[in-house]
């Protein structure tokens, strides 16, 4: 479909609205940008989603953000009416804990994240090294000295981290390089990071760009809109038909492109980070939704 | 040229020797990688320095390392034997101030470097903000909200900072994107910083990057191989005639870009950053030398 084919879904006709409603039995949505925002709620949202229970539909979450801990997950829910329960949701600690089970992963990990996302790891048994988060004297020669560690590290995990800094990914680098049989894993990439109405600024995915740059390698990406994660999503969710679920999200790359490579139905809603513009302009067809909103509550009226 | 045309200097016949000898009256030398590494000295550099007064050359430095106080080059300058006067050695903190002062610049600076890079800036008379060095509560909004301090910033100035983070990052993209007459200057932009053979690690340029790429602006570029450092060094160094220079580096990006856009002659050396594999599978001719030698001290055999 090209950019200028997509349809809001409030313009579909009655018999259009149906059809739409008919296709999916199942909501995933994205979390920030589509039921709220760093700064402001997002109108409307709690009643869509009970709107959308009301009508049999299963709703599911995926969000970039593991910077929440699920009690603090569980609470936002809680604001919006909405009872979330673990496995409703899955964030890229919970991935990469799920895809390092699933490899029978053993050993030490450097991890780049927030305290949340790494205590998500080490709750599932891993054991972390990370660090070092003070300056370190300047000079290249002794900062070299005390990150080429060599500890017999065998994962780089690398999420969003609010604090990272040179000597982190210099001891990332040589990780890397000393032992080519260590995992780089990351998290959430976004290269963007939306904090309200024309406010964008720097995302986590520039530093994974640096250690690929610089390793030469490619990231197994348990956040949207890693391949990786697109091959987990349907077991971790039960999800038997991907045809006939609606994905909901606010950004092109993470959320159009993960849906696209999960074979959902793709909804934009222009509550978050891209704008109509934005998606206007787009002409990767990954990367453009079949259908836009400009908002979540838009949905509730498919069914009135 | 092309890359498989490319002479080392020591297979030159009698008559192509002193023709290339007899073509230059000043050397610029590139420092780290072609005087010295960060862990190994470079031998024969001392004498080959001296030869080259002895037979008349003008000897001149210009390295992308103001790491380093002038102090400390004059030390390092002295185990080679040579006498190092400030008008000799450029590097990205004194090309930046001369910069500052010839658009009469005013005001405040947000400065990402090290701090003898800042006292350069500071002893100029230039007023300097920095940080935040310590690590931040994990927090996008407190973040934000410490970093987006609305100071009055004209300039942000970036270059090695190997305690570069996360929150001094955004902090550059918000002055930049709040005031879009706030000037972006970098000094050093490698990609790589060459620590010793075979071992190369992440550079300043990747965080020039991110910032370019967050801002859509891009930097005035004040280290080699920057257009704007090569349009001063010529009224810098009192250069008459650019074809009577032979520009001595390691890297190709650096130092024989720099070079081909300063119209000097180039040689690169193989004694840093880059190996004749780099070199001969180079294609680009701004980064391909005129001629090579495996170190500097190869060069004094011309005049024997």
């Amino acid at each position: 479909m090209s950019s200028s084919q997509i349809r809001h879904i409030l313009d579909l006709s009655p018999k259009e609205r149906t059809r739409l409603v008919d296709s999916f039995d199942c909501v995933i949505c994205d979390c920030d940008g589509v039921l709220w925002t760093v700064f402001d709620p997002i109108p409307g949202v709690g009643e869509a989603l009970k709107t959308l229970q009301t009508h049999g539909k299963t709703l599911r979450y995926i969000t970039n953000n593991s910077v929440r801990t699920f009690d603090h997950y569980a609470a936002q829910f809680r604001t919006l009416g909405i009872t979330l329960t673990p496995s409703d949701i899955i964030h890229p600690a919970l991935a990469i804990v799920r895809h390092l089970k699933s490899i029978h992963f053993e050993g030490l990990i450097f991890c780049l994240a927030t305290q949340p996302f790494k205590n998500v790891l080490i709750n599932a048994g891993f054991e972390l090294t990370e660090g070092p988060d003070q300056p370190l004297e300047e000079s290249f020669k002794k900062i070299i000295a005390t990150v080429h560690d060599r500890a017999p590290v065998r994962a780089v995990v690398i999420d969003v981290d609010f604090n990272i800094n040179y000597p982190k990914l210099l001891r990332a680098e040589l990780y890397l390089k000393n032992d080519p049989k260590c995992l780089l894993i990351a998290g959430a990439t976004d290269k963007v990071l939306h904090a309200r109405k024309d406010f964008n600024l720097i995302g986590p995915g520039h530093f994974l760009d640096v250690l690929e740059q610089s390793t030469g390698r490619k990231a197994t990406v348990l956040g949207k809109p890693g391949k990786e994660l697109a091959n987990l999503v349907g077991d971790i969710f039960g999800i038997e038909d991907r045809g006939r679920v609606l994905f909901v999200g606010d950004m092109l790359e993470q959320d159009m492109v993960f849906a696209s490579r999960c074979g959902f139905h793709k909804m934009l809603v222009l509550s978050g980070g891209a704008s109509k513009d934005d998606m206007l302009q787009e002409r990767d067809v990954e990367r453009v939704p079949d259908y836009y909103a400009d908002r979540l509550e838009d949905l509730t009226k498919l069914f009135e």
